[in-house]
């Protein structure tokens, strides 16, 4: 498998034992996931994506991808949630955390419409000031109030600057195939569209168009990463119910059962940050409901250890680490030889940076294991496209099995309504009246 | 007070009681506090600094600070931890995450010896290329291997292309005022030092020279962050036991003590993010010891609504949430209007970004309370150099109140050293011969 989850930092321990009291869950499981006969089985088109994608549609992406590193100096995806993080993701851990400052051939890649930041989105245009722009809006709907706020202020800053002719070169909309606000308002204006599945939900859709167009765009290789997923998914698959997706799935359950209520998702590598926060949507929007599921909190060590690392080896006994782990040496530096030694850092002369950073790992492993934080390793080989597919496909079947075995839907999220609803009504949204009077008596009282 | 906790969301239920049983415990905290007589107080340096500074090293500081402005393009940091987590902190809040890429007349300023990563070293390096540039090292000790090991590359790179005369305008070290492997290297080669003091741990020291000289670079007043502490310090003071910082540590005891494990420090605006990690620090590595503390987490809001909002509405119910809150409009832009209004967002045409966001917070601070995770607010008034040193000196206030009423030492950090004492023993450090016999028993075993 492309993917590894070594457990053999466990120990002998009880949590073995507590695993294999979930395999009866787990065929369940298996079965939903195989058969799509589970709960939220509408949302489960990520499964066989990898290999039965709209060949089309990922050419028309990289022709695309193509024509705006020609023409354009900034890129701009307008997104929230799953609609901007995958991509990020994909980014930060194949080109740089720092990708914008880097010097590069490909466009300036900016992420705005997830927030209401006046000032990030006033910051964005005054970067795109003497620039050449292109924006890419993802939204199912087109209503999303974060997104389509930035889309409105965007689209009207575009007009500004471009012909009507010029726009369609460079407003591409990743929507609904048929329907919703967006998709109108696309196909009026003559925007290029591309597709979110509707059998996709936000969280698991990086590998499709909503995450293919910017990662292309950033030169990445997407036919590489599409690999990766559908190499990744004939291994996991072939392997049944004793693939390392499930063993992943199979321990979270056995540390949540054993009053472990946090994980931490960690890499020794900061080109992970993002996918560590991808990775928080998909877990808990997944798993956090019907008062379950673990919470999902994230670290880049060793930078994390001078801040989080003394909580972990010493605060509240509720949590277990899942690192992230790189396998090959991506970078050649040494740690130079000094003469005169004032650091005292001649002991390690010449050795990698990297197998210094394996060495920080294996010792926070075992002193973390000696504090009570038992560490799972997601092992990938090097930061390459091919990696990246991989882990996203891994992380996204554990993400399922372990949410079937925990008893809930994986694939819903009901609760991201509740402050919709609430802000609607504050706002005075057409329909929401009753929501309105009864949310302003509950503020008054 | 500069700073508010408003606690009026909470409504009228037991955790206000459940504050109150802590009272007894706070007056003893704040007797510690105010003598100086509780555990560590080896490190309540912070307490008076915001009045009590060194008037010339500031001055001295600002000179510098003036000076790598007029001659650097870059002005790279070293450091980990305490090092550098508040210096980014102000940059993001007071300029803008996007700092580096923003048209702007300061350096641009990268953070690196934050980590082992090979290849963040080597990215800063490249950008190095055809640019002028300054580094701060900033370490007590000079021995912390991940800034160590980043300055000994850092500094043979600035070796390559500067003269010995021109280094010492541009190498400027932070570190213990007297002794240590930094303090040592910097008078041999006659680099300016500025002072880590030596009552001041780490996490409390951004508004000591470890904070000051970055954030002076990014362009900001350090005189009006110290004034904004000084303020902050002697509106909590005049107050006594009913001060706003001391009733947020109040709250936060009786929250953990009825199950509320997980806090989460949120805001409605990302270029507080930094600053939520910044807070990380120092609550977590001031309270997360002896199997006790709240573990701290962070989120952005409404943008982490869409990744973490699932879980916090509907997930396991042992959170709580500080909501550190903008009062002030600091952007005036508006919803557009739009003819068409195929997004349905006439509704809200003209209306500032500043009041959705307003809205937004309200409607999710209600719903999360439906959903049982309720909501203390901080608020500032603006993103302004004032209120980042006012914000800093009550959440340091906070915390020691709040981990003597733990009854821990709020400045220590035992749990740290257990990583570096593995990775030194894995490393071959000389001095850890045994340790590294019996942790190799242990991996082999």
């Amino acid at each position: 498998m492309p993917i590894k989850l070594n457990d053999t930092y466990l120990g002998q321990g009880a949590c073995r034992t507590e695993a294999a009291a979930f395999l009866p869950l787990l065929r369940d499981a298996d079965e939903k996931i195989r058969n799509k006969s589970g709960a939220g089985n509408d949302y489960v088109g990520w499964i066989d994506l990898p290999v039965d994608y709209d060949r089309e549609e990922v050419a028309r992406i990289k022709k695309t991808a193509a024509a705006i590193q020609a023409h354009s100096d900034i890129f701009v995806v307008i997104g929230i949630g799953g609609s901007y993080l995958g991509a990020k993701a994909a980014i930060d851990f194949l080109r740089s955390p720092n990708y914008n400052t880097i010097r590069k051939r490909t466009p300036d890649i900016y992420f705005i419409g997830n927030s209401f930041s006046g000032s990030e989105i006033l910051e964005v245009i005054s970067l795109c000031e003497g620039k050449d722009v292109s924006v890419n809006v993802v939204s199912k709907s087109g209503t999303t109030t974060e997104s389509a706020i930035a889309f409105r202020v965007m689209l009207s800053y575009m007009q500004s600057r471009y012909s009507k002719d010029e726009l369609r070169r460079r407003i591409f909309a990743t929507t609904d195939a048929h329907t919703g606000a967006l998709k109108q308002l696309a196909d009026e204006n003559g925007f290029e569209t591309y597709v979110v599945p509707e059998d996709i939900g936000g969280r698991f859709s990086v590998l499709s168009a909503v995450g293919l167009l910017p990662i292309a765009v950033c030169g990445a290789d997407i036919d590489k990463i599409l690999a990766g997923a559908a190499a990744e998914r004939e291994a996991l698959f072939a392997a049944g119910l004793s693939n390392d997706a499930y063993k992943y799935a199979l321990y979270r359950n056995a540390f949540l059962a054993d009053g472990k209520e946090v994980e931490i998702l960690c890499s020794y590598e900061p080109a992970l940050r993002s996918l560590t926060e991808w990775w928080k949507q998909l877990f808990g929007e997944s798993e956090g409901k019907d008062g379950k599921g673990i919470f999902p909190a994230s670290a880049i060590f060793s930078t994390d250890l001078h801040s989080m690392g003394q909580y972990i080896q010493d605060g509240r006994r509720m949590l277990f680490e899942t690192v992230v782990r790189q396998t090959e040496c991506g970078c050649a530096l040494k740690v130079p030889y000094d003469e005169a030694d004032v650091d005292k850092l001649n002991y390690i002369a010449g050795e990698s940076l990297f197998d210094v950073n394996e060495k920080a790992f294996l010792g926070t492993l075992y002193a973390h294991r000696d504090g009570g934080v038992p560490s799972l390793v997601v092992e990938y080989e090097r930061r390459d496209e091919f990696s990246f597919g991989a882990l996203v496909y891994f992380f996204c079947l554990a993400c399922a099995a372990s949410a079937y075995i925990l008893g809930v839907n994986p694939f819903n999220q009901p609760g991201v309504e509740a402050y919709k609803k609430n802000m609607f009504a504050l706002l005075g949204k057409p329909g929401y009246e009753k929501e309105r009077e009864a949310l302003l008596a509950k503020i008054n009282s």
